[in-house]
């Protein structure tokens, strides 16, 4: 398993594809079962498989979310190297981002709804990052997580826009027995805010399938008040505007707590 | 010499390249002997080169210049077999921008500056559009005139903030022989325009040259009046900045008749 810290060493690695497949998962690290599935995917899809490791800072539109993000390198690593995966990318966020660095990628329309006003910023932090890391590592395919439905919608249209050479493939969410999506951030949730949190995944599903879905019912059954919600909409799957006609896509993000949760029901 | 208006063709190009290099000139079309000294550039260097001839509506921040930009297309697929050139891509504008398109590149700071604020949107256009054709491509060099040193700047930074794999190359401005920099713009002027966009270049360089270079001397050089000048600007050439420390890059924009024209001095 090659790691690389700088962005020279990835391309030094691209002498050993010579025309075959690259897979690519990128991470922000503290690495769960959600990231392992993709991880897996892309072994089984791919000739050659590479990680990255990047908590990006241009992505949070929190200073405290961004400090308290969890870290731990060594273990991620064991956890690479157990699963056998041929590169890793842990830059630092100087090699990512060098004095005098100014260039935006922004995928306007996409960005705009859902998670776009309550994190300013967070999609044009995401899919700037993306578009550097996929002209870093160059890979044939990309792995993300459904779990975050908008995160992934973006970065299909940018890949599409920007005619990267790239194919995006979108999984599934992995969940805890419970039914909770796995999320770096679910380690913050105490005992009691753990137990709303299967709630809220429970009424996201409920809310969702119902004859008629809506706020109202949601509350009810996440037990929450309208004050811990960024919002509960149903969207189109393609332009994530509201609609009604399925399929649709019932999306919320919540305060547990001092956690955000995020989840989403695809509803054929 | 390969004809692609698709952007499929000029991926199905890449099965001749097989590590070999290619050399890349963006264009207009409407050539000049200021692109075919940058395409005479890029056949020395490279083993293929490939051009391109795109007039990109989303720069064009007034609408009858895009109308009024002038296309031969015949004439320029002569000149370019002449060349030898390898490949040719000609898309049009629905090729390249598919429905719902909505993702931007954006280079802050260095597109603020110089002719930014008198082309509203226009560097965002061209960093757009350029970031597309380099991934369409996908080029070991790019070829770039001095003439729009604005646009150069925004572009390498651009590579160099995405890590875009390709080297930017900057070519000196090829000029008539009264020293009129070439622009597909320049067949816009009358006789007598033109005599005055020659004289506005030799006051471009005596002005910038000048021990105490500045607006006041340019306009009584020129023969132009300040309501006829977008800007004349000293300005450091790596953040477009002011300065009065060499070297330094005097660029200015201005109009003769209907006719704007930008020209600009390196000073080492």
């Amino acid at each position: 398993m090659l790691i690389a810290r700088k962005i020279a060493a990835v391309r030094s690695f691209w002498a050993h594809l010579r025309g075959k497949s690259l897979g690519f998962v990128p991470t922000m690290g503290d690495l769960h079962d959600g990231h392992l599935s993709l991880i897996c995917r892309s072994k089984r899809e791919n000739d050659f498989t590479a990680v990255s490791i990047f908590v990006n800072p241009t992505q949070f539109n929190q200073k405290n979310d961004f400090l308290n993000y969890h870290k731990d390198e060594r273990r991620d690593l064991a956890l690479l190297r157990q699963e056998k995966v041929d590169l890793v990318f842990l830059p630092s966020a100087k090699e990512m981002y060098k004095e005098s660095f100014q260039t935006e990628v922004n995928v306007n329309d996409l960005s705009r709804g859902l998670c776009g006003p309550y994190r300013p910023g967070h999609f044009k932090g995401v899919s700037t990052v993306v578009a550097k890391l996929f002209s870093i590592v160059r890979p044939t395919r990309a792995y993300f997580g459904m779990k975050d439905f908008q995160q992934l919608k973006v970065i299909e249209r940018m890949v599409q826009d920007l005619n990267l050479l790239v194919r995006i493939v979108a999984c599934p969410t992995v969940r805890e027995k419970d039914g909770l999506a796995m999320s770096s951030r679910n380690r913050r949730l105490s005992t009691q805010e753990r137990v709303h949190a299967v709630k809220f995944s429970r009424a996201l599903k409920v809310a969702a399938r119902a004859p008629k879905p809506g706020l109202a019912l949601f509350l009810k059954e996440a037990d929450l008040y309208k004050k811990d919600v960024d919002y509960f909409e149903i969207v189109d799957p393609q332009t994530l505007l509201p609609t009604r006609k399925k399929p649709y896509v019932a999306a919320a993000a919540v305060w547990i707590g001092k956690t955000r949760i995020i989840d989403n029901v695809w509803v054929p």
